[in-house]
Order: structure tokens, then C-alpha cells, then sequence
């Protein structure tokens, strides 16, 4: 269980971008109009996105599952996760969701050449607020993650295996994850649509940026900090909070 | 496992505030126009409102995971928890249940503030029934909540540590419970909203009252006893049969 | 688990009649106009039957869980449950599912009494082919519960303690029972609306013969011996093919 | 553990076609006019998929619960499968789908009989293309299967018993399993219709071809090459990337 950086990297990027292949993949079946989800809903999306952290977080199984800089930064927060060991955590997220994101556009290439209003299609990649505004924008997303970290720091499936948190090494602890932020999409992802998650927002907001999709819209560089600050706020705080209370 | 008055009531309201956040949350998601789950239908509110009780519920997993007074005096008149404990229990209860509100208002803040039906969001916070009628209303409140509590008290999953009550102390047991809640939502919440829980009303109904949501409809006092006295019924008659039955 | 033949009536009687409460609850809460579910669809409907079974079954531990006729006379075709102890679970069975359906009504009074198409509520009870046929209509009862069926006597969570098979005592077991009647119910219960239990079928039609609902419709006597001999036909070919089978 | 020829052969016909009659169930489900799922959606449609392989694993459980040439393949290619028991998993395999599309169109039969739109219901059977073009359609079915794939053989729930990779020999493997084809569904199913399995499409499209359905459309076999060489590609990419990767 003690991984050196390049297993870290290679672990996480796997599992993030297998969350991210299917989460964005969800994301576009219900947007792109000829996808055979088209319409398809928001319970859609969230089951999507739930089963794709199950499928994810499995595959990063060796390196605690994490998939998600606000989980890393919190159980570091939290003492659980040893600081120097929070870098290879980071590439192997970010590279991973900018591939998996990549990865979400080519099975769905058809589908983008076909769609009708291209310039509408930044949705499938990163997040956005449906009511614009910093400040609160940066609350939901805050109060979303503290829920999700909260809950893997005091969970009764987790386990400590050398040094790193683990759900018990399990299905079940994964599809506990699934549940969880299930919840978190179909309760909190109404006003920004749940980032939750930096690596998750950031990595599809660049794949968006470069990849060839004629007639794009823009990547919404000024809302991009939020789903990236609000998220690690989130985290820490879960983190913190952690700590205080008693066991 | 030996917990005192502090330890249970700050558990208990750390994972009733979880519970309610994610729980008025959804219907939040599915009742405003500006919120990505607008008409999400039936279906996506039941289960918001299952996971919601399995984060909830895990988080309480110190306390045996009731965060619903109908649960903990269920327990106590089926003799499986001591009384002298259950004011701690309800006073987690109810103030988690009103933190839970509040921040679910805050995550949905501008979607409050643009919605252009204000006078009709109560149902986000409290229940209330399509066809008003104290008498009936309560049989459904009695029904849905001797549900739940009957099938707690007789779970396969259910152990006994230190005189509470618990799930087994494991995701599997939280998933089981939040099986169950989508189940009586589903089948037994078209008539009154399934509170099934008096602290999940009442909390959220005052946090409506005292709120700043412009033009806001009135917090329908009259009918508030029902869903509180209601699911006190269900649980106390549950409660009572089980230990009738022979086990 | 060596239970005589009240403790059998007992537990199944129970377990049936939270099977049939939840289960007619949702037909109701997507049929009749002042419920909340009012429309929510084919979906709403499987996973209310289906986490109707998994509170019925958990509920009727005791007795290995049948709750359904089939799998009484299914695992005694298969030489895994003694012949004299079948008709204790049959009269728990009728009885349960009699009284579930009761309840269910009472839960729904007021949406009864307020529906503007009283004829067509017979479907709320039991079921009914779009399509008649008797020929074909039996052959869809035997094919779902022999999947039903087969399925039990095969899965890999059966144990069978004192002579009775069980799910594993667990919530697990149960909740792969739910999940086998979800799939069920979404993939064969289009063309009769899969009873796949004769209990399920029979008791509610006598609740609705009695009940006091306002211009209601008949109670189709007619069709009413196919979803009784229908699955008790699926169930006995599965548990003689799994005889038969090399294990 | 170790099966021969015709065990091998018995259990994947058995869990296939369970998969099957209810995969393709599901589907004619939503599309035959006269069924009580029609116009379900398609998240109807991807828990029906997912429960559908929930009861086939749980079915073919002697024989590691492969039930799709991919999963055999992949496991061959990563060295955890003797490639002499191949010919036997594949032959169970197409045969039961076969059966199971065969057995879904006669629980289908009066909805076939009264859908005015029979030159329709080739989709019902084998998936298809909503843009055609051989290469990317492809691309999406290699993705699919490899995300299926490389989950099977990177699960936490894996074991390895008498050289036949099992998912721990239980409920929970094959909970997992279902979660995530619901997810590929969800998230990957759009563009092609997710066959992520040759037998899947094969199986079904030649029952459509050879079944008695009046004014049925074509088989489209100029397509069916692709479900077929996809999934397969897709799987051995899995298997010998899994070989590479350090564990």
C-alpha cells in the first residue's frame, strides 16, 4: 500500500478519468440531440454521474480512491494524508480528468457533428452557476463538498491501511460513494451543478478550450475559479472540523 | 459507545442537519424554475430524500443513526433504548433539522431570490397534504412511520452494542434504511409529503417562518401538529407490537 | 427457524402485507390525480414494487421470506421446503396481501374520494393484460416468475438454515431480491403488469371487491385465475429445471 | 470450480439468456405501443440493462459470471482465463442470447402483434447507430467495453478461485457489476446503444431475423460487424493494458 509517486499518478489518473469519461458521457447523452438520452433528465445525470465515481473510485482502489483534489486536500487537512504525498494525488487527477474529458468527446463525436447549437455545448464539459453570482455560487459549491468530505472522514466504512484512508477496499464502500453523491447531485446540484470537485471542472474546461468542436462556445474562463475554490474550501473545512470533533 | 448528552446531541445533529439539508434541497432542485432539476418529477424527490437519510444516517452512526424522534421513542417504548436518553436524541434532532434548512436555503439563495412563484416554496421546507383532512392525513403520517420504524426494529441488519440499538455499524445497514425511506416515499408520500418525521417538519417549517424569502407564503401553522403527532403514533404503535410479537 | 404454524402465518402475514401496502401505495400514487407521484411513470413504479419487497422480505425474515406463494410451492418443488409447512405461508400470503391492500387504501382515502375516474381504479389492486389474451397473457406470468424463481434458487446469496433456505439473514440477500423484481418489473411487466405472485394478485382484487370506493369499476373475475396460475406454473418449472440441473 | 465443457456451456446459456429476455425486454418495454413502460425513457432503460446482467451474473455464477464474449476475451488476454475453456463460454453465450431474445419476443408477443409500426422494432433485438459511420461507431463500442473490461479486472470485489476470476462469489460482485453497465448505459450508451457485448447483439438480431414478426424491418447486418468487433477490441485492449500496469 506504499505507493511511490508514479504509482499515485498512474492510479488516480485511471480512475479520473474513467469518472470523467462517463460523467461528461452522461452530460452529453442528455444534451447532444442525437444521443439516444436526449432529454433524459437530471435523476439521468446524477445516476450517471453516481455509478461513474463507483467506476472510478474502484479502479483507483490502490491509492485510496480519491479522484478528487477536495478529497486529497481534506484528508490532509484532516492529518489522515501525509502533505508530501499530495503532488502525485494532483497530476494524476487533473491529467486524468483532461483525458477522460477527451475521451467523453470521442465517443460522442457524431453526436457533437450533428448537434444544432454547437455554441451550447460548454455544459457537457465544466460546470456554470443558471443565476450568476461569485459570491453564492462559491456557497453551494462550498457547502456540496463539505458534505461529501465530511461524510468520507466520518464514515463508517473507512478504513486506515498504512497510512491512507481507504472505503474498506470494497464494493460496498464505493457504491457508498455512488449513493452519496447521488444525493449530493439530486439536492445540491441545482444551482451550479455540483463541480464538487476541481480536478472534475478544471480538466474538461481545458479539453473544452482545445478540442475541435466546430462552432464552440467559450470556456467561461471567469466563473472557472469557482468550482476549483469553493470545492477546496469545502474540503478543508470538513477537514478541520473533523478534527475538533470528538470520535 | 457509551456516549453523553453532548456527544449525542451534537451527532444526532450533525447528521439531521445532513439529512434536511440534502432533503428540502431536493425538492429545493425540483420546486424552483432557476435550479437544473426543475420538474424533475416524483421519482428524483425520493430518492433525493433516500440518500439524503443515508448520508445522514452514517454520519450519526456514533449515536445508532436515528436523526428522527419518531425513531428514537419507537426504540424507547420497544424497550431497546433507555429513556433518561432520549431528550438528548430530540434535542440534536430538532436543531440539526432547523441548521439543515437554513443552509439548504443558502445553497439555493439566488434560485429563492429569482423563482417568480415565492408564496408557493413552503412545500420546499415542510410537508402538507393535496387534500386537507386532519383525520386522514394522519392515518397516512401513521402509517408511513410505523413503516419505518417496524421494519427497523425487526431488520435483520440491527445489532445491539452498548444498549443502542445500530445498523450494524456499516454502509450496508444506511443503505438498507435508505432503501426503505425511498420505498414509503414512493409508495405512501402522494397524499401528505411523507414527513415521517417530526423533527424533518417541524425544524424546516420554523426555519421557513423566520427566513428573509421575499413575498413568502404563510408557514400553514394549523397543520403543523399533523406531521408531528402523527409519525409519534406510527412509531409508539410500532414500537408496542414489537414486542408483542414473538421474535 | 424451526418455526410451527403460527409463527409462519405470523411473519408472512406481516411481510406480505408491507409488500402489498407499498406496492398497491405507488400504483396509487402514480394513478390517482391529487397524489403527489401523480404521472411519475413505468420507473416509479418498478422501484416501488421493488423496495416493496425488500421491506416485505426483511420484515418476514423469520420465515425465509417468501412472501409470495410461488416461491412456497417453487422451493417445494424443489424438495427445499417440506410440503406440510406450505400451507401456513399460504394462509399468511392471502391474508397479508388482504390486508396490505386495506391499508393502502386507507393510506389513499382521500385521493379515492377525490378521483375524478373511479372506474379505473382496479389497476391500483391488482393487474391486468393491455392486450387479452389468456393464452399469451399466462405465458408472460410464467416466463417472469420463472425468472423470479430460478433466480432464488440459484443465487449465490441462499443459505438454507433448519431445513428452511434463506437469504443469508441479511439486507444484502433482500436488497438482491429488490433488484431481480426491479429488473422484472422494468423489463417483462409491460404486457400484464407482472403479478409473478398469486397473493399479490388475488388478495387486493378481493380488497377492491369490498372496499367502499365510490363508483368503482368490477373487479375482473374474468382474467383474475391468470396471475394466480401463471406464476404458480413459473415457479414450479423452475424449481423442477433446478433439480434437474447439475449444481 | 473446474466445469466441464457442458457445465460451462449450461450456465452461461442460462445467465445469458436471463440477460437477455431482459435486456431486450426492457426495450420493448419502452418501444411497443400497448406496454405499460412505453415512452419510459431511457434511464427505464439502462436499470433494466443493468438489473438484467445483475440476475444473468447471478445465474452463471459456477461458471465466473462472463455471460459476454468480451468479458471471456479480456480475461483470456490478461492471462486469467486458459484459452481452451474459451470455445465453451462462447458457445453458451450465443446460444442463451439467442434463447433470451426468442423468450422476450413471446412475453412480448400481443404488443408485437397490436405496434403499428412493426418495421420498427429492429432495435428491440441488436442496437444500432443514431449517426452511422462504421469507424466511430467503433470508437464508442471500444470505449464502452473497454471501461467494462478493465473495471472486471481491476475490482476490488475480484477473486481468483480454481483459476476462474470470480466477483467474491456474491450478491455484492454482482451489484457492482450491474452499477456499472446502469453507468456505461447512462453515460457511454448514447451514440450506438451500448452492445459492449458480441453475443448481446448478435444472439438477438438473429432471432429478429429469423422470428415470425409481421411487416418487421431488416436485420441491418451491414452494421452488425461492429458490435461485434468493437466490444472485442475493446476487451483484449483491457486485458493486455491490465498486464502491463503494475497492481
Amino acid at each position: 500500500m506504499d505507493l511511490n509517486f508514479g504509482e499515485i499518478v498512474l492510479w488516480e489518473l485511471m480512475g479520473t478519468a474513467a469518472l470523467i469519461l462517463l460523467g461528461c458521457g452522461v452530460v452529453a447523452n442528455v444534451v447532444l440531440k442525437k444521443s439516444l438520452g436526449f432529454a433524459g433528465g437530471w435523476l439521468l445525470i446524477t445516476i450517471g454521474w453516481g455509478f461513474a465515481v463507483f467506476v472510478g473510485a474502484s479502479i483507483a482502489n490502490p491509492t485510496g480512491a480519491h479522484i478528487n483534489p477536495a478529497v486529497t486536500l481534506g484528508l490532509a487537512a484532516a492529518d489522515k494524508l501525509e502533505w508530501d504525498k499530495v503532488p502525485a494525488y494532483l497530476v494524476g487527477q487533473f491529467v486524468g480528468a483532461f483525458l477522460g474529458a477527451v475521451l467523453a468527446w470521442a465517443a460522442y463525436k457524431l453526436q457533437f457533428d450533428t448537434h444544432d447549437e454547437p455554441e451550447n455545448t460548454r455544459g457537457i464539459f465544466s460546470t456554470g452557476p443558471t443565476v450568476p453570482n461569485y459570491a453564492w455560487n462559491l456557497v453551494t459549491e462550498i457547502i456540496g463538498t463539505f458534505v461529501l468530505v465530511f461524510w468520507i472522514l466520518t464514515s463508517p466504512t473507512m478504513t486506515n491501511e498504512g497510512g491512507v484512508p481507504q472505503f474498506g477496499n470494497s464494493a460496498l464502500g464505493y457504491a457508498a460513494v455512488a449513493f452519496v453523491v447521488i444525493g449530493i447531485g439530486a439536492s445540491l446540484g441545482g444551482p451550479t451543478g455540483y463541480a464538487i470537485n476541481p480536478a472534475r471542472d478544471l480538466g474538461p474546461r481545458i479539453a473544452y478550450a482545445i478540442l475541435p468542436i466546430k462552432n464552440k462556445g467559450g470556456a467561461d474562463w471567469n466563473y472557472s475559479w469557482v468550482p476549483v475554490v469553493g470545492p477546496i474550501v469545502g474540503a478543508v473545512l470538513a477537514g478541520l472540523l473533523s478534527q475538533i470533533l470528538p470520535s
